[in-house]
C-alpha cells in the first residue's frame, strides 16, 4: 500500500495556523513520499510547529517562517491552508517556478469569477489561472487532476452533497433536478482555529442550531458542480446547514424526488456500482446507516440510502471526516495523483472508535 | 402568574424511574398546586426518590412505593411516566374511581387502534377508553382537554412537527401537503434512561447519526394529526429522525412547497398571528433562528421561518426541550388546563444559558 | 418560601453581557421581590437583552443601557457582573447615594491591598471602602453581610474550598494546615463569555488539562480566608485547577492530613453538625458521592467525605454549580441577607438532571 | 521506523467485542508484522468484525468465531481483551503449544495471588503461570518482558502513575513515600463497552464525579509495583479516581512531597534524563503542560512538573490514551519486544487534533 517509487515531494504548507494545517501537517508527517519543506506563517515566525499543535511533537520538527523565508518556489508542491483571498495572489509567481498548487480555500472553486465575487466580496486576482484551476473533487474530476498545475480543494459541504448525488446523474434523468434538499450538519471544528464567541465550548457544546439558513458559501459551490452534472442544466437546491456539538465530522441528509418513469430504478444496485472502484467512498449495504465517528479520522467518505415505497422520495445519507475526505485527506489525495503516486498513499488510517 | 385558587391537586407517578419521570416530579415539586401523592415502581419499592435523582435532595420526599402501597385511587390524576402498554391496563379502574389520567406513552395517542397494534405490536387493551381520550397537545386540542377524562400526552417528536406546520393549514391551501419533509434531530436522553449499548457516552458523544430511517412510531402519529390539521385529507410526510450528541433538546427542520397561488403569502406574519396569544410559542423575528439551549429547561417552543425568493420552498425550524415542552411540562399543561388552573402555572422557568 | 414582605429592590446590574450576568438575570429576573431597574454595557446600548440571551425572552425586557443612561444612583443595589477593576472606581459614587454593591469581581475580595494589587497588576482604587467591604461567602459571614454596604461575592474556586474546609478549623486543631491540597476541577464556562481561542468548543471538547499550575488568582484569596478560619496563622495550600469539557460545574477533591491527636474525630459527624441548617450546603450520607449535575442550575453545594482507616488522610469532595452558588446565586442569597428578605427567597431552582 | 525483518506473526484475539479489542485491532490491522489469525467471540460468531465495528470496514476483514473455531494454538501470540478472571484459565493449554500470551485483563497483574483473590472475588487458576508473567510495563520491564512467555498488560491507571512517579525512586530517597497522592481522572470509556446506567450519555455527560473513593482494584496494582520501585519497601498511596465527560483520555494529577534533604534536586533534569531513550514517553519543557487531546490516539505518554519554591510540594501531571498507552498499544508495544521488533513498529500514529 505504500508508494512504489522513491520518490520524494517537497511540500510547503502556507498559513499552516488553522485545523486543516495541522490536519495536513498530520497527514503529510507520515506520508511515504512527502517531505516538509516550509511551514509558513506572518504571525509565528519561529515557533515550532509542534509548540502550537502539540500533537506533532516528535513527528514534525518544523518551524513556523515567513513567507520570505520559506522558499516556497524551491517546493515541488504548495498548499494553501490560508483564509480565502490569499492564495490568488501567489498563484501566479509560483506557477511560473514550476511549483504546483493546491488551494484549500475558495479561491478556485468557483469556475465562475463573478460568482466568486459576489459570495466573497472580493474581485478575483488571478482569472487566468482560475480558468486552467481543476475542482479537486477525485471522484468528478480523476482524469483532469492528474495533469492539473492548480487544483482547487472542495468545500467540506461540497464533498458530500456531490458525492451524495452524482450517480443520480445519469443520461436519462432520474431524478426531480429542481428540488433537491441537503440537510447538512457540521462538527463545530468546521467554523475554523479563530477566537469567536459563537463556536465557544459554552456556546456550543449540549446546543443544536441551523446557521447560515439565509444563504452559505457553499451554495453556488454546490450548484457549480451540480450544473455540470445536470449536463449544463442549471439545479435548484435547498440547503440548510446545521451545527452539531460534536468536533469533527460532517452529516448530510439528501432528499431527492425519483421521476415518476424512474420509479423502478435499483438505487442500492446503482450507488454500488457507481463506486465500485472508488478507493474512498464506501457505500454501506442496505439497511445499514453510516455515522461519523466511523470516519473519523479517516479519509472514507460513506453513504446510504433509504427509499420509501410508499411515494417518490429517496433519502440519501453521506458521512465525512471534515478535515480529511472534506479537507486536508481530499487534499492529499489530489496531490498522490498530481503526482503520479498511488492515490491512497499516506491515506490508509483507520478511523479512531470510539 | 401563579394559581389563583386554594387549589390542591392530588397526583400520582406511576414509573418514574425514567427521565421523563425525573423531569415531572421537578416540575410537579415546584408547583404551587400539587402535593404529590404516591410515586411508584415496582423494582424501587422503598428508596428514596431523592437517592435516584439527587437533584431533588431537599425539594421532594417522596419514596417508591409498589403500585398496590400507592392508592392510587386517592388521587386527582395519575400521570404514566410508563413504558407503552402500561397505561391502558390501568386506565378503566382509575377513571371509575374518578381519577384522571395523563398518559406520557403512547397507550391513547393513535386514535385508530389498528394503527396502535401495528406499530406497538400488541393489541390495545381499552378501545372504549381510546375513543374519550383527547390527544393532549394543548395548541391544538386546548378547548377539549379542558373537559378530558383521558389525556395523551404527544411524543416529543410530534409537537416540533405538529407545532411547526400547523399554521399551514388553512381553508384555502397554501402547501402541498403530500410532499412534507421533517429533518429532526433529538438530544440522547430521548432513548431514555435504560442501559443500552448505543446511547453509552463513548458510542453516542462526539458522534452524528440518523436512526430510525426505515420506520419510526412518532411518524403514524404525526400523520393522524396532520390529517386532523388537513381537513381529514391524508398528507405525505417523510419523516427521518437523527441523533444529537447533547443530553436534552430537539430541533426539527421542516421543508414543505408553498403552493403556486399561494406564492405571495406572508409566512412570518401568518405564523406571528397564529401563536400570538399563545404563552409557550414563541415565533422568532424574521431573521434570528431558535437553538435548543434556548429553551433549555423550559417550556418553551420556539420557531423560525425561512422563504427563499427564488423558489417555492418554506423552511421551518422549530426548538424545544424534549423532556419539557415534549414531554413533562406539557403534562403540566395539560394537568393545569384539565383542573382549572392558569395554563402556565408551575412551568415559568427561564431556560438555563449557558 | 417565597418573600413574607411586600418588599421589591430595585437592582441595577452593571456590565450584564458575561455568564454571570445572564445568570444573575435568570435569578433576578424571577424574584418576587426585585425590580430590575437598569442593565448597563456600553457596548451594546439599545440591544434588548434577551436579544444577546434568548432564553430571556418573554421574561426580561430590559434593554441595554450606557452607565449615564442607567441612573443606577436610584437603585437600591447595584451588581457589578464586570471584569476586575470596574467596581472599585464607581463605588464611592454609589454609597454616596446610599445605594448598596455586590461585586461579582475581585474588587473586594482580598482584604490585603497589596496582595490585590500584586495579582491583579493594578493600584487599589479605594482602599477605604475596601475596609469596609465584606467578603460574601454567606456561610462565614453569614452577621456581617446583613450589615454590609459593599460585599465581595467570592471567586468560584474559593467558596468550594473554603465551604470544604471551613469545619476542619475548630478550636482544637484537627488537621495539618501546612499541607493542605486542592485539585479543582471548572467546567469551560468558568472561563467566561469571551472570545478566546483556548476555551473554543474544538480545543476545549473531548479534553481534560491542568491550566495555572504556576499560580492562579484563587490562591490568595482562598489563603487569606482560611487563615482567618485559622485563628490568623498562615496556611499551607497547594492549588492546581483543571478544565472539564463540560459547560458549568465545578469539583473539588481536598486531601488534608489528620493530626495524630484527632485521628479518632468523627468527620462525617462533624460535617453533618456544622452545615445542619444550612439552606445551601448539603452534606451527603457516608457512601454517598456528589456530581456536578446534581447542582445543575441550582444554589446548593454538596459535600462528602472519604476518611481512610488506613493512614491519616481525609478526602472532601465538594461540587457546586460554578454560575450558581459559585457566583450569581450567592450574590441573590448576599443580597436577600443585606435586604432582611428571606434567604434563600428567589433560589429555590430544583437542579436540571439529566 | 517500520520493521526490520520480514516476520509475519500470527495473532489471535480473545473477547474484541470490547473497546480494547476494537483498539488492538485498529492497531494490529495496520501493523506491518502481524497477520490476524482469528478473533474470538462466543456471543457473535459468524458476525464480520468490521459489522460491529464499522471504522474497521475495509481494513479487517475477519469474522468473529467460537473460540474452538478460532484453532489459536496455531497462533504465535494471542491477545486476551477478555473480562478478567478469563485468560487464567486458558492461559496453561496456550503455552504447551508454545503460544504467547498477552492479557490486557487483571488475570496476572498482581503477583501476589491473594491480593488477586481478595480484590476479584476469585480464586487465581493458575499460580505457576502467575509466577512467570511479568507485568508488561514496558519502561519498568523491558528486559524481562523481551524474553516472557506471558505478559499482564497494566491497567490503565496505574500507567499514568507509575511513569509519572518512577523517576522518584533513586538509590537516595528523594520523596515521602508514604503519602503520595493520586488524583486521577479517566474519559468514560474507560468503563467498557457494556450496557449500563451509569455510563449513558445523559448521565455522564455534562457531569463531574469521583468514583471508587472507598477502594479501586488499580489501587493494589499500583501499589505493588510502587513498592518493587521502593526497593521493596511498602508506600502509602491515596487514589481517587473520577469521570470525565470526554472519550478517552486519562489524566492524572500526582502530588508528592519532597524529603528535606533533597529541596535542591532538579527534577525537571531529573525527568527529562530518566526518560531521554524511552520512545513514548515525553518529559515537556518546563512550563508546558500536557493535555489528553495531544495523545488521542497515539502511544504517547506525556508529563509536566511543578515545582513550587514555597513548599515541599512537588506536583506531577501525566497524560495518555487511555486505550493506547492504557492499553492496546501498550500491549503491541510488550509484542515488538517479545518478538525482537522495532519497539515502536506500528505505533507511529500522529494523534488526532483537534
Amino acid at each position: 500500500m505504500t508508494a512504489s517509487t522513491e520518490l520524494t515531494i517537497k511540500a510547503g504548507i502556507v498559513g499552516a495556523t488553522g485545523y486543516t494545517g495541522v490536519e495536513l501537517l498530520r497527514l503529510l508527517g507520515a506520508h511515504p513520499n512527502v517531505h516538509i519543506h516550509a511551514v509558513t506563517s506572518r504571525t509565528e515566525q519561529g515557533m515550532p510547529v509542534a509548540e502550537m499543535f502539540p500533537n506533532l511533537r516528535g513527528h514534525v520538527d518544523a518551524v513556523f517562517k515567513t513567507p520570505d523565508e520559506a522558499k516556497l518556489d524551491e517546493c515541488d508542491v504548495v498548499f494553501f491552508a490560508t483564509p480565502h483571498g490569499v492564495a490568488m495572489h501567489e498563484a501566479r509567481a509560483l506557477l511560473d517556478k514550476g511549483v504546483k498548487i493546491i488551494d484549500l480555500a475558495a479561491d478556485f472553486r468557483l469556475q465562475d469569477a463573478s460568482v466568486f465575487e459576489q459570495w466573497y466580496k472580493q474581485e478575483h486576482a488571478c482569472p487566468d489561472v482560475l480558468r486552467e484551476a481543476v475542482y479537486g473533487l477525485v471522484e468528478l474530476h480523476r482524469q483532469r487532476i492528474r495533469h492539473a498545475r492548480v487544483v482547487a480543494n472542495p468545500g467540506c459541504y461540497p464533498v458530500t452533497v456531490l458525492l451524495g448525488l452524482a450517480p443520480l446523474f445519469q443520461d436519462t434523468p432520474l431524478i426531480d433536478a429542481q428540488h433537491i434538499i441537503a440537510d447538512c450538519k457540521s462538527g463545530v471544528s468546521g467554523a475554523g482555529r479563530k477566537a469567536s464567541l459563537g463556536t465557544l465550548f459554552a456556546e456550543s457544546s449540549d446546543n443544536f442550531k441551523a446557521y447560515g439558513v439565509g444563504g452559505h458559501r457553499h451554495h453556488p459551490e454546490i450548484s457549480e458542480q451540480l450544473q455540470l452534472l445536470n449536463q449544463g442544466q442549471p439545479v435548484g437546491l435547498t440547503f440548510v446547514p446545521h451545527l452539531v456539538p460534536m468536533i469533527r465530522g460532517m452529516f448530510s441528509t439528501l432528499y431527492v424526488r425519483v421521476r415518476p418513469e424512474a420509479m423502478d430504478t435499483d438505487f442500492q444496485a446503482l450507488y454500488e456500482q457507481h463506486y465500485a472502484e472508488e478507493p474512498f467512498v464506501d457505500v454501506l449495504p442496505a439497511g445499514a446507516w453510516p455515522e461519523t465517528r466511523s470516519v473519523r479520522g479517516s479519509n472514507m467518505l460513506r453513504i446510504a440510502l433509504q427509499r420509501s415505497t410508499q411515494d417518490d422520495l429517496l433519502v440519501i445519507l453521506v458521512a465525512q471526516d471534515n478535515f480529511v475526505k472534506g479537507a486536508a485527506g481530499q487534499a492529499v489525495q489530489n496531490m498522490n495523483l498530481m503526482f503520479g503516486l498511488e492515490e491512497g498513499c499516506g491515506l490508509e488510517q483507520i478511523a479512531l472508535l470510539p
